[in-house]
């Protein structure tokens, strides 16, 4: 691969003194090989002139549904349960091997298009190998794996397996999968969630994940509903139960956490589970305000999130990025959430909920190249070049985005794909999910 | 002028019927002629290709500071009183004839290309012609004036003038600028709040307003503490006292009403006076958010608006619509604010906000023609176009607008600015601003 310099940006580094500097940043064999003025260019170099352009790490997305992408504007104005119940479980086994392959098509299309470049997903029961083709075909940075539901209330039989096909299955996408594409695809376990997975599941999971050094993705503590109905049945609060099955330890991710009691707190801090924060989400669903603050306070590692174009409608970080900013000065007064700290939710936090701080979430020397190249439009950079960046970013046009130092997004445009092209398929795939999935339109 | 037809779009009309239709729009005059199904073009006409575009009424913007423009970053984190002594009438202060004209050239560059085309706009004591410069140059739809402030803890001097001089120099604008540009540049009444104006001064502008026909435009009930020392010096709630004043009637818009107590909620509803929402404003300055959907149902009229570039950072109107089909749902759960019931506070509620929904605010024959046409990205318009449109809204971007049937953007470009010379003028202003104020950077 030539090497690539991208010249005289104003370089959000978010090292650990959080530097901002105008820089050039050097790229070598995917990775960042220097940061500096003036780096010489030793031999053929592809040079980008991103001077006025604001150059961040790749937003990283710790919670994501890619095969929820056609469900978008199916499933408005609806609580958690009902949501899942009258529409995403109808439309989720309504999906074809093909269909699927477009929802992530497009999703990564949006994300890539918007400056994030790693996320975590969340599957659905079928046809998770063609998410996984997507996003080794377009070069976004993936830890996903297929939903494991084993038991439920209202789920349709498509999505339902007995245990030990959910884990069989699970194990040969793992097999496939897992650290492929030099380390850009990964599987993660996926246990939906305590009402969709039985007991018996959970603790395998758990074992399997220690002993693979394999995430566990899941859902807790979203809404008031559904806590009440896994209190009835496991007699804990959410993430409580979660604990007790094994589910919490340093290399799981649970989405949400809005109402988490001080119990479920010490469970987070003691097995240094991480939580990804949706704003947007949790809004649109009526479910509440995660208490980000207090979180980052006790030392829990917090990522961000869009979730699924089902519930929040656009997966663009910049946009939870701001609502972010915006939504904990409810409670906690102007200062509440700074623009810094919104910043690392978005880049090296979510990188840390994942475990791959070390590799991604900041411009320095050694990690990945996963940059983006943002024209900060209206946005005016001094004094605070993190506040125009975390307040006015919706504003900002991404003009270049690279993952392992491959340009991806280049001028604004995404590289070897028809968005008009894509945007039909999205439409024709989303009537043929409603025809199936026989849900009223 | 050339008749102009918008050829083939998905047609958001905000007629009575709320109407979405593929259709032509053919404009003549600055007005639009006709709605249809291919349109015939009788003489030379200008066709403009919307296949696959979202054509919208402009928005319009009930509560803009362009004059803050300049101030955007330098006021983070602060709530209303000491946002606006330490930083905000500081930066006003030092504002001279030039440094206005460029913040109101940048916000007006700002609300154009992302779609706005009507603002009601708050200015600052001095100062303001240049304002109304920019407005009829470059084209917008301008209500706006000169901020009176005749009194005030904490104001420096440059701000306050005599009740005479602040009436006597609103009358001279007046007579300068209302209803010129063939009526799209409009001069308002705009008292601060009630801290910076005495009763006098606001007995005056009261009975003006309503002799003139001439809007009032003005701020109440943002903050906690400053609806407490309203209450310490009137004896009232804040619109209680505004209404003892005579402010309120059918020709007032007043922005925020964050914090209203039923006996207000009663002034409102008996004056006809109007609400400006403005949901990212009200969150930054950790202010509240105001019960949207509870006014609606009293009959209220309620507009959007961003507010300034000071406590909002983005002036983007859809922004805000995503932030108030989200942020109500907090206590009125998912259907708390339908997409529709945004759409209109950004369109026609606005427009009747200000009292010109006889002229703009939705998409029908013999109103003028200001249109957006938005490429919709990644949304699904169907089945729900609305939702699309408003959840989706921020991703999309903003290919054409027309003022009176004049293009202001085209292919997504403002016509006739220069949009790189115009930032580093902004700059350049922003810094002499902040060494004229003397704040801490």
């Amino acid at each position: 691969m030539i090497p690539l310099v991208i010249r005289g940006g104003l370089v959000f580094t978010q090292n650990a003194a959080r530097e901002v500097v105008t820089a050039d940043v050097l790229v070598k064999d995917g990775k960042i090989a220097a940061i500096g003025e003036n780096l010489p260019a030793d031999g053929a170099v592809k040079a980008i002139d991103a001077r006025g352009l604001f150059v961040v790490p790749g937003f990283v997305q710790a919670h994501i549904h890619l095969t929820q992408t056609l469900c978008r504007g199916l499933a408005d104005d609806r609580e958690l349960l009902p949501w899942l119940k009258d529409r995403i479980w109808p439309l989720e086994a309504a999906h074809s091997a093909e269909t699927s392959h477009t929802a992530a098509r497009v999703g990564i299309a949006e994300l890539l298009t918007t400056g994030t470049t790693t996320i975590l997903d969340m599957g659905t029961t079928q046809h998770h190998d063609a998410i996984f083709e997507a996003a080794r075909d377009m070069g976004l940075r993936y830890y996903g794996g297929k939903a494991l539901m084993d038991q439920g209330e209202g789920a349709p039989k498509e999505l339902l397996e007995d245990t030990d096909t959910a884990l069989r299955t699970a194990e040969a996408q793992k097999q496939r999968w897992h650290d492929t594409s030099g380390g850009r695809v990964n599987f993660v376990y996926a246990p939906r969630f305590i009402l969709s997975c039985t007991d018996a599941l959970m603790r395998k999971v758990a074992e399997r994940s220690r002993a693979d050094r394999v995430l566990i993705h899941t859902h807790a503590s979203e809404n008031k509903g559904e806590i009440e109905v896994v209190k009835q049945i496991t007699g804990h609060q959410n993430l409580r139960a979660l604990h007790e099955l094994g589910c919490l330890h340093a290399g799981t991710v649970v989405a949400h956490g809005v109402w988490i009691d001080e119990s479920e707190e010490a469970c987070l801090v003691a097995s240094g589970a991480a939580i990804c924060h949706c704003p947007g989400s949790n809004l649109k669903l009526a479910s509440g305000v995660a208490d980000v603050p207090r979180l980052l306070k006790k030392g829990v590692r917090v990522g961000l999130g869009a979730d699924g174009a089902a519930c929040d409608n656009t997966l663009d970080q910049r946009v939870e990025m701001r609502l972010a900013a915006l939504l904990h000065r409810l409670q906690h007064g102007p200062t509440g959430l700074s623009a810094q700290a919104v910043l690392d939710l978005a880049t090296i936090g979510g990188a840390a909920a994942l475990g791959i701080a070390h590799a991604i979430g900041s411009l320095e020397p050694g990690k990945r190249a996963d940059i983006v190249c943002l024209d900060p439009g209206f946005a005016l950079p001094s004094p605070d070049p993190v506040s125009a960046l975390v307040h006015g970013a919706t504003a900002a046009n991404v003009r270049h985005v690279f993952v392992d130092g491959i340009a991806r997004v280049s001028d604004g445009e995404l590289l070897d794909v028809s968005l008009p092209a894509l945007m039909a398929d999205a439409a024709r795939d989303q009537r043929r999910l409603v025809e199936r999935a026989r849900i009223a339109r």
